[in-house]
């Protein structure tokens, strides 16, 4: 386990994009959106990624410096084709070009088609929020999920982010999937051995399993997201944002993304607007607390505490995840000494995804 | 158990909010609503409203003939006073706003303050979809739900209705709450002594109970949507739609409803997009069955058939209820003979909440 600063980082990755081929700006743009996924705690979309996208630009798959091309338009919505450019670029474009209409005419809509990975999709309605904007963001992701009725993946696990300006409160950021395990979650918690809660996974015959490893395995599926009895509303949810992200986006071979953004000022007066939210989350934070909870956390909240701390404290990489990023960094010809501060905040095990299961 | 065809009901319906001071268009509004929800076997939120909706004109608590009074606007918004009118007038005149402007500008957004019972939600964006374009209505009802980590009732349990055009299949309309137990199904579980899964409510210890009649007593709180481990998830949900029917839109003190309204040709032709969407629709229908199952169904699927069969069949409705209307017919001067057909699919008890426990 090493430790090391977001700057430390940032220096890292640009200089090793730029080695590459990638133009300095969009080295930096790229490397800043992994940096924030680390100081927030979801490492799994942050520095530990530089290995892949070096790989994706050396063999032509992701092209660095391509520009976004705008395919429609009216007032309220773009259509946007990412020319086969890195996520981070097309996706900070087509939030530009959506934020500015909504500042216009109230409320935008923009689809992507065509791009690479967007990486934490919590980072663009979060564009929004610096612009005092409400923010929305989805792509469908893997297709991880069963019908309800049905035992054979045929959803996407259907990743959505909503940002949300408050008062007082640190703002609302929503940055999940609308299925039990996103990303590579399923495979770290095999690797611990541990057993989900039954609910979640179903096997190749469509019963029941606590074991993450089935599903590793290629076998069975996840369930969509509601209790017992209720999977047909997390099918609806998953349906619904695989149809927004898809056709209607005419994505129809492979899948793009979708933004939307809510200009406040179109409805209300920003200051009333914080203030209901405010109060609304003064009378959540207020209830009686359940058996084995400490505090009721608003969405967001725990990122926003951990991207506090880390940047006073640093961010922990595991030490092989550190080294792949030292090694591709030398491929592409550039040759850092290590930064390496001492592990003092020992008691953080598994960076990835602790954070999320503590809430 | 009495059968009655709808345009009985229409008829019955019509005469006595006339009789009662409704202007005649607003009557045959309010009542078709009423009806199309019994034909689509929601009959909590058909016409056995209407003897409450009678009450209300006559107390003075719902203004009959109250136009709706536009409070601000943009070129893809709109924000409006209900007037304390009808809800269904409001709610009619607010969406006709927000389909032309998503016509011009391609998307389109809308609330209402201060306004009564809209009825079933999904009536709403199916309105966009009379118009091919996709529409999304919600209003966040009830405060039932817990949130996250508490065991007070603190959230609203969020009906939510988004309707989407499709090519060969039946539309997708998805009619649901992001709670386990809407309206008023609690109350109808309760008398039938059911049980419920574990996972739906709690007690006011905090602890999982499964007996309906604890929540009707006014203790304890529903679970927000997800399986064990994954109520964040549902709380967020919840959150966002409780912030955009209510701070959003001015609504502090009572909350309103907003509508949403997308063109699709803003983005794609209408016959891809059809496409598309029924080629989604026909693989998540080819997944193999789960346990128990007999055919996966898409939101809105068993309503549109129910609608169907209760065109050729008739809309049941139990003996007291009728008796109500009559009564209240009565109290206003319309006296009616009472339609009876016989009861000749007896197969079905309880017209209420059983389609939606099919599937």
């Amino acid at each position: 386990m090493v430790i090391v600063t977001d700057k430390q980082l940032q220096e890292l990755g640009t200089k090793t994009f730029m080695a590459a081929g990638v133009p300095k700006d969009e080295a930096a743009w790229v490397t800043d959106c992994l940096v924030k996924s680390n100081l927030k705690g979801v490492d799994s979309h942050g520095v530990q990624q530089i290995p892949s996208y070096v790989k994706m630009v050396q063999g032509g798959r992701v092209k660095p410096g391509a520009r976004i091309n705008l395919l429609k338009e009216t007032a309220a919505t773009a259509l946007f084709d990412g020319g086969s450019g890195f996520g981070y670029t097309m996706a900070r474009e087509a939030m530009r070009v959506t934020i500015e209409k909504a500042r216009k005419v109230g409320i935008a809509y923009s689809g992507v088609q065509n791009l690479g990975h967007i990486g934490r999709v919590g980072r663009w309605p979060e564009m929004a929020l610096e612009e005092n904007m409400i923010g929305i963001a989805s792509q469908p992701g893997g297709i991880f999920i069963a019908p309800w009725g049905g035992m054979e993946r045929k959803l996407p696990i259907a990743p959505i982010a909503i940002a949300i300006p408050t008062g007082k409160y640190p703002p609302i950021l929503v940055d999940m999937s609308l299925g039990p395990l996103a990303g590579g979650r399923a495979e770290i918690l095999a690797v611990r051995k541990q057993k989900l809660p039954l609910g979640w996974l179903i096997d190749k015959e469509g019963k029941p399993t606590d074991d993450p490893a089935v599903f590793n395995r290629g076998e069975g599926a996840q369930l969509p997201l509601g209790q017992t009895g209720l999977g047909y509303k997390g099918m609806a949810l998953a349906l619904t944002e695989q149809i927004f992200s898809g056709p209607l986006i005419g994505a129809t071979q492979r899948p793009g993304v979708f933004f939307q953004v809510i200009n406040i000022e179109a409805f209300t007066s920003l200051e009333e607007f914080k203030k209901g939210v405010d109060d609304i989350i003064a009378n959540i934070k207020s209830s009686k607390l359940a058996p084995g909870f400490k505090e009721i956390m608003i969405a967001g909240e725990p990122e926003w505490r951990e991207q506090e701390r880390r940047l006073r404290e640093g961010i922990f990489l595991d030490d092989p995840i550190y080294q792949e990023i030292l090694d591709t960094a030398k491929t592409v010809g550039v040759d850092i000494t290590p930064y390496k501060g001492k592990a003092g905040a020992a008691e953080i095990t598994h960076p990835s995804y602790t954070l999320r299961e503590r809430y």
